[in-house]
Parts: C-alpha cells; structure tokens; sequence
C-alpha cells in the first residue's frame, strides 16, 4: 500500500504544480501587458512614433501567451478532472485570461492612436486626461494582478470601486475634449485620436474589475459579476 | 451485469441530454442578444426614445444567462468530467458566452446613443453608415449562431471573412463623419454620438467572428485565434 500511496502523492504534487504553472503563466501575461500598456501611454504622451510601432509589433506575443494559457487549462481539465478549489481555479484562469489579452489589444490600440497623434501638431489638451487616466487604470491593473497571485478579497474589491471613479474621469475628459473640437475645429481629429485612447483606457479599467470579479469567484465560489458596486461589497463584506 | 450496463447508458444519456441543454441555452441567449442589436439600431433610426430604454432595463436579462451558463458548464466539468470532443464543447460553450454577452453590452450601449441622439436635433448624416454597418454585423451575427449551432465550419469562415469587410466599411463610415464633423462643428456633438454607436457595431462584429473561431476549435480541436485571414481560411480550407 506504501507505494500505491507513493504514487498518489507525486501524482498530486504534480497537480499542484501544474496548478501553480497556470497561474503564473498567467500573473507573467499580465505583467507584460502591464508594461504595454504604460509604454503606450508614455508613447502617445512623448509622441514616440518609434516606441509605439514597437508595441503594436510585440501584441502578438500576449496572444501567444493566451494560447498556451487556454491550452494548459484545456490540458488539466481532460487529465485531472480537477473539483472543487482547483476546478474553479482553471475556470477563474480561463476567464481572466481573456481579459488580459483583450487589454494587450486595447494597449495595441493605444500606440496605434499614439503614432496617428505624432503626425498631428500639437494637441490643445496637452493630454492632461490621458497621463491622469492612464495611470489610474495602470494602478487597478496591477492591483487586480496582485489580489489574484495573492487571492485578496479586499484588494479586488478596492479594483472594483476604483472602476467607478475611472468612469466618472473619463466622462469628465470626453467633455472637456468635446469643448475643446467646438473650440477650434481644426484640432478635431487630433481630438478624436485622444478619444480613442481614451475610451481604450476606460475599457481597461472594466476588464481590471472583471479580473476582481473573477478573483471573488475564486475565493468564494459565488459568482458576483453583473452586481452593482453596493451589492458586490456587501457581497464580500465579511472579508 | 445487465442492470449495470442500463445504469451506464443512463447516465450517457443524462449527460448528453445536459450538453445538448448548455448548447441550447447558448443559442438562445444568441438569439435574445440578435434580437437586442437589432432593436437597438431600429430605435437608433427612428428617434425611438422609449424602445431604447427598454432595451437598456432588459440588458440584465443576458446577463443573468451569461451566469446560468457558465454555472451549468462548471457543474458538468466537475460532475461528468467530460473528455475530447464533450469537453471542447464546454469550453466553446464558456468563450462563446462571454463573447454573447459582451455583444449585449455593445447593443444596450448603442441604446443609450440613441437616447442621446433623440435628444439633439436631426442628424445631418440620416444614419446612413449605422443602418448599413448595423444590417451587416447582425446577419454576421446571425450566421455565427447557425454556424454554432450546426458546427458549420463554411459559414464560420464566411463570418470571418465578412468582419474584414465590416472593418472596412467602419474606417469609411469614421472619416465620412469626421467631414461632417468639420463641415458644421455645431453638429459635434450628435455625430460623436452616432461615432460611439458605430464603434460598438464594429465591437460587435469583432465578437461574432471570434465565436466563429470557437467553432473551428470545437470542430476541429485547432485554436485558430489571432491568425490572419488568409492563415484561417488556410487552417480551414479543406472543409
């Protein structure tokens, strides 16, 4: 019996090591899209057409990484017919992990809007909107990363609440932006390019909070997406 | 050993009668979300104040679905732990949702454009863009459902195909209203709202033709996602 029990445990130390590959697979993904997405602020703001074309060039690479993710979670759904904690876990991954790729494509989406702006003169807004709501999202990003690699109720529901305020920053920006195209039609397309990165922006902060949202389920197995903000912390009041 | 084999085909059939019952939940929340879109852009059109508002209250009908689904296909992998072609369609199933439910969003957001836009006085574009783009991504949608529901691999590369077309017609669209724009800056204002209606309609067609790529990876156990079109078709080319 002494060897039967050998063997169950290295098969379920090599489980957990697959569990744990997949999440940091995933915690690598969204470090990088991290990245991207600040360097394609820093792009748009510096005006560095060259920086930007980077990151549009390197996109592909998240959508690899997404790839595998899926792969992975598809690959231990078959063999390990995981249950409870870790079943969750694989689901939690698989939906997370298609936020994040689609914040490496609005990040793409941004260094596209950054090399149209370079070819712009200078913008009246001096993007004032976009550095502030940049770094805003940037911070729930990294912050739903890390509730996730720690499985930290409070921080995912601190990402949740951030949300909010983001898109009450961005219905501020687009007024003030929509001004300034009364203002002097000529700077309109410039304008709209800032539109863009902005409305990018904003959907970043929406896929951060999913992420949050996704986290809860993992921790808790209840399901809390499609709540309003009040709901959801009462939800996950007692943390 | 009768009775067990009965016990056996028992089960088999509970089982496929559990993922012919996912399948078809997801083709229904499918089609409550076409019906949406289509709504949604006939209230656009018509100055529809009232029916765009109840396009906008009916939004947490879809998503309630969206968390029915994913909660039946997390309870089928841990019950019956499915394997190759069972357990690809769970997957399929997951993905899809999320991509069903996001075009949900796109259509209660272009709603609320067009309670914007009834607001402000006539447009002077007439919505000729938004009635032809939102014709096109519905029938892409509606072919991407069919294409699902009887894991037709021609028409999932039809709809691929078409979002090429619909990119196209979008980027037309954008700088016929930057024009117009121009033309008369009083107008800024109502054609940024049909710009935003637009861009969703564009989202939309981004969504139907990813879940046409799940219907190649059910089909076919291939992930085809972030391929180019030629590569897709390629990929898919000796259906």
């Amino acid at each position: 019996m002494l060897k039967q029990d050998d063997y169950k445990q290295h098969i379920s130390e090599k489980f957990n090591t697959e569990l744990e590959a997949i999440k940091n697979h995933l915690l690598e993904m969204g470090g990088k899209v991290e990245q991207q997405l600040s360097e394609a602020v820093e792009a748009l703001v510096a005006r560095d057409t060259g920086e930007a074309e980077s990151i549009v060039n390197r996109d592909h690479e998240v959508n690899q990484m997404e790839l595998a993710i899926d792969d992975e979670c598809a690959t231990i759904l078959a063999r390990r017919q995981p249950a409870a904690s870790d079943l969750r876990l694989v689901v939690a991954v698989m939906k997370v992990n298609t936020d994040i790729e689609r914040i490496g494509d609005e990040a793409a989406k941004i260094a596209r809007q950054a090399i149209r702006l370079a070819e712009e003169n200078v913008s009246p807004t001096n993007y004032v909107e976009i550095r502030h709501i940049g770094s805003h999202v940037g911070a729930m990003l990294r912050k739903s990363l890390d509730a996730f690699a720690r499985l930290d109720l409070e921080l995912a529901v601190e990402v949740v609440k951030e949300d909010s305020k983001v898109d009450k920053e961005y219905d501020s920006a687009m007024r003030s932006l929509v001004t300034f195209m009364m203002e002097d039609p000529r700077d309109i397309g410039a304008i709209l390019n800032e539109m863009w990165a902005l409305r990018s922006l904003e959907r970043i902060g929406d896929h951060a909070a999913n992420i949050a949202e996704h986290i809860v389920y993992l921790v808790r197995g209840q399901d809390v997406r499609h709540r309003s903000l009040e709901d959801f912390i009462e939800q996950v009041g007692d943390i």
